[in-house]
């Protein structure tokens, strides 16, 4: 199976700019399944609701969902990406998994990082899992790492790999994605972008790109660099994921002592 | 406050001499809190079940647990540290949390490992977070740190410091400690132990050292050799571990969305 990520540098609000160069990037690219960054087609740094309400789009005719309709269709490829979400006069911090024929996953985010507390409505969708075939397919955003639960949750209900798109701005998260996959044995797909925003003046936010591609037993399969754009596709064994057992004593699901954790 | 660990290189059922060595280790350190390794006085490979329960010892009066209140005394610290267990025909992986005065607590492994489950009764104790005055301690033993759950029981039953006895063969357990310090906001005391052991002939074991200690941002204050004994302490401000606020707008107990979580 054929897995990879699109590593880009949207510029703020431009949205047909940045769907033409992730047009360019993707030429010649095809894959089962390729994850494309949050928030890939407008950038990150809203500053009000208003602002993200006024560039978000709804999920069914909108502009960007027809673009990763074709786009699957140009790549064979099951797309995951994130994007601003108008629903209802709502506004989401979204990933869609999209083929062909439309969405078939939607995610909405459930832990918001920051200022986005003040421009998205939290997430109000379970956390999904989604057949695309080869794979189960689990969706998280971004600061969503930072609580094990989340992956956790996944891969209890299936994921196989974890699409994770993000818009990193701290450090440690490259690493911390390879304990999710040691402790799940799942794959995870972490598509970062690069490049700077600075929407509020003084205020700039550096993207620390390094997308990658890590395997169940914690291998980074590829990491991306810091500061370039990139595609990376490479062929996985989905097997390795449905493995839970890594010694002939210990399986990682089964060995669960519920009786002693708690939730609060 | 100041807290550490010891890294030592038992031989395997030489108490005396383990314990021996110890104390010339810790001769002129103190602190408020020290943490040895797992199985620390007897060495690791138990070949059976009898052979553990032979070195095994009651925690009441038994030598081990009496030596670790002396040192408690010696050191002015509160001492964490594992041994084997003796208990009513049982025979347990356990930590104690031990002062001058005695056993103030007590932990027995729950996720045991590999051939582990041939030798020890699984863990039948809660995860547990015990009082020192300046901080509050939460107990694992080494291959817990593989179940996100373990070290989030024991941060939001309040641990602001997790003792972490280990002995460690697999690579990835320092790096994913630093995971877990970052999601919980804990500090995290890694002892662990070096040299080798071959019990069954042509299956030698390594144990890999690299004993640490965590700050709840992430940050390894100290990280021991792979092959040295040493003995670490250093001064830490324990409030880091109280302010789970991470910017102002995220709280990582706070934002937990346990409506979208699963056990199973």
């Amino acid at each position: 199976m054929k897995i990879g990520f699109v590593q880009n540098e949207p510029r703020f609000g431009e949205v047909e700019h940045n769907l033409d160069r992730l047009s360019t990037l993707l030429a010649n690219h095809s894959a089962d399944l390729i994850v494309l960054p949050e928030l890939f087609n407008t950038g990150y740094q809203f500053t009000t609701r208003e602002e993200a309400l006024k560039l978000a789009e709804p999920l069914s005719g909108g502009r960007t969902v027809e673009w990763l309709m074709e786009a699957s269709r140009r790549t064979q490829a099951a797309l995951v990406a994130g994007l601003a979400e108008s629903s209802g006069g709502r506004v989401y911090n979204s990933a869609v998994l999209v083929r062909p024929e439309g969405v078939i996953g939607h995610y909405r985010k459930a832990h918001l990082f920051d200022t986005e507390k003040r421009v998205f409505d939290p997430g109000d969708l379970p956390l999904g899992v989604f057949d695309i075939g080869p794979a189960r397919v689990g969706i998280m955003i971004c600061f969503d790492w930072r609580f094990p639960e989340t992956a956790r949750t996944l891969a209890l209900k299936g994921a196989d790999i974890i699409a994770h798109p993000s818009n990193l701005v701290l450090k440690h998260c490259p690493d911390a994605m390879i304990t999710r996959c040691l402790e799940n044995r799942v794959f995870a797909i972490t598509a970062d972008r690069v490049g700077t925003e600075e929407r509020v003046a003084g205020q700039p936010l550096r993207f620390i790109g390094q997308s990658q591609v890590v395997d169940p037993d914690g291998n980074v399969l590829h990491r991306a660099s810091a500061d370039q754009e990139e595609v990376k596709i490479l062929s996985v064994d989905i097997r390795q994921a449905r493995e839970k057992r890594i010694n002939p004593n210990n399986d990682l699901f089964d060995d669960r002592r519920e009786d002693l954790y708690i939730a609060r």
